[in-house]
């Protein structure tokens, strides 16, 4: 994909040379990473709250209550989304150039809500569907009155930024001579057997697609 | 601890029976967690850089380039620090009530620079020897241009709130007879074996504390 050139405010400065701006890079932080920090301004205080948001095509999504201070506060106003994970402790040689292997997003948009209810139905779909293939069907159908206290906010990503940092540290050229251990300690997200509801009914069989499950 | 009664803008609204808001809660979360969100506003903009902090008695520290753009538009201003991390998947009998496990704390506050030389260093050194140990006496000693370079910003978290959602789903009580199964899918973050650099000087042992690494 060609890069999209980086707009004033999505132009990386620090550590700009971990600076990616291609598309595909992007989107394979946003897809590997569902957990974002959605940042706002209400009242003129800034504000950062933690939700799931899925992609579809060239648009992000996430949902939330209808009546949430940060739904209501966010419709067509200015957010700042940023997905982010630490992959690894990077012990360089110096404490000044310790770091973290890490991957981030930050997109810059106004997001819009989904209005129409079948629309909204097909994108909750969607984000359950991503967790676990085929659950939606499996579930007790989704109720008319959930369905209008539920809002999907949608957003583009076409102004956005990502970092990326990977391998060993980086030290300054004489740092190299200094006598200490030097390395990294790689980080990851484990997920572990699924714990059954005590409440399950007899016979109730796990799908599956829960065992597979990675975030 | 006697819980901090919540202001208007930390008070939880949504699932606010997942609020918490004492000190041990809010101290245990942030210190767990050491990767954080800073939401701020640059020229009426939200922003959100992920970042390490830590914490020393009742100030939360981090640090950055001080050439950085958040750090510059941070001092004295209102920021919101978010950390939060999803613990599990929580799989219910309907789509409106999957979940996720999670802790999150949301601190509102103004931070400060430190501006004495001596105290910059000793909070850098509490960051080092908080990831490894007895690493900053390890390590190449800090040159007076790089602590120059670095600016550690602190901020007080005594206007936070909590939010911990653990356990199995909580489903409508007639959904309980629904043939699905249901449970959660716990997730946590694995650390892996260190990865030596291959420039280490032969000879130079890893220390031991790297192998204790936990975030």
């Amino acid at each position: 994909m060609t890069p999209t050139p980086p707009s004033e405010r999505t132009r990386v400065r620090r550590y700009n040379w971990l600076a990616r701006y291609d598309r595909d890079t992007i989107v394979a932080i946003l897809d590997a990473i569902p957990h974002c920090h959605i940042g706002y301004v209400a009242d003129g205080q800034p504000l950062v709250t933690p939700t799931l948001h899925w992609r579809e095509g060239d648009q992000l999504y996430w949902h939330g209550s209808a009546a949430s201070r940060m739904i209501r506060a966010i419709e067509g106003a200015e957010v700042c989304l940023t997905v982010s994970a630490i992959d690894g402790l990077v012990m360089a040689r110096s404490a000044f150039n310790f770091n973290v292997n890490h991957r981030s997003v930050m997109v810059f948009g106004r997001p819009s809500k989904v209005t129409d209810p079948a629309a909204k139905e097909a994108h909750l779909r969607t984000m359950v569907n991503r967790l676990i293939p085929g659950q939606w069907e499996r579930l007790r159908p989704m109720k008319p009155n959930e369905l209008e206290a539920t809002t999907v906010m949608s957003m583009p990503f076409d102004e956005a930024s990502a970092k990326v940092r990977v391998g060993p540290p980086e030290d300054d050229e004489t740092d190299y001579a200094f006598p200490v251990w030097a390395g990294v300690i790689p980080i990851r997200t484990e997920v572990l057997a699924p714990e059954p509801d005590p409440r399950n009914l007899p016979g109730v069989e796990m799908p599956a697609e829960a065992l597979a499950f990675r975030p």
